[in-house]
């Protein structure tokens, strides 16, 4: 399994997103944090995925590279991260 | 529901965590991604509550202070945003 973290800032919506089978599950939502170390990001954007093999897939898809296109450029800041996921408790 | 993201660079190891009764879940990694968009940070360290509540008491907890107080200065950055996931799909 594998998890794709993106958090970005300075964005009024997010655009339609690409369905890619392997992707379990996806979700999203605004910052609530209270503890100021958000550093202006704003949003969070989460997928799962079966695996790394499919967050490959999903960031390759031509319809994925279309909408980054568009969407990156007017963000004030993006960042991502993936990881493999293991539980602590 | 509420979910706390938590990303951070520079570590070489992650301490003991706090048990809140209200976490209903953590899970941790390291940077696996291919876009070259991580800005440095290495880790992420993922909690999901009942509650925006739960995160309140997780943070404010005695035991989760002194730990903070330990482990964010010996980090090189750390970002942390909260938010109350929506399912996209």
């Amino acid at each position: 399994m594998a998890s794709k973290g993106f958090v970005f800032g300075g964005a009024t919506g997010v655009g339609n997103e690409i369905i890619v089978q392997k992707r379990r599950c996806a979700r999203r939502g605004t910052d609530v944090s209270i503890e100021n170390m958000h550093q202006g990001f704003t949003h969070v954007f989460e997928s799962t995925f079966e695996s790394t093999g499919g967050v490959k897939e999903y960031i390759e898809h031509p319809a994925h590279v279309e909408f980054a296109n568009q969407f990156l450029p007017v963000l004030e800041k993006a960042l991502m991260i993936d990881y493999k996921p293991a539980s602590v408790n």
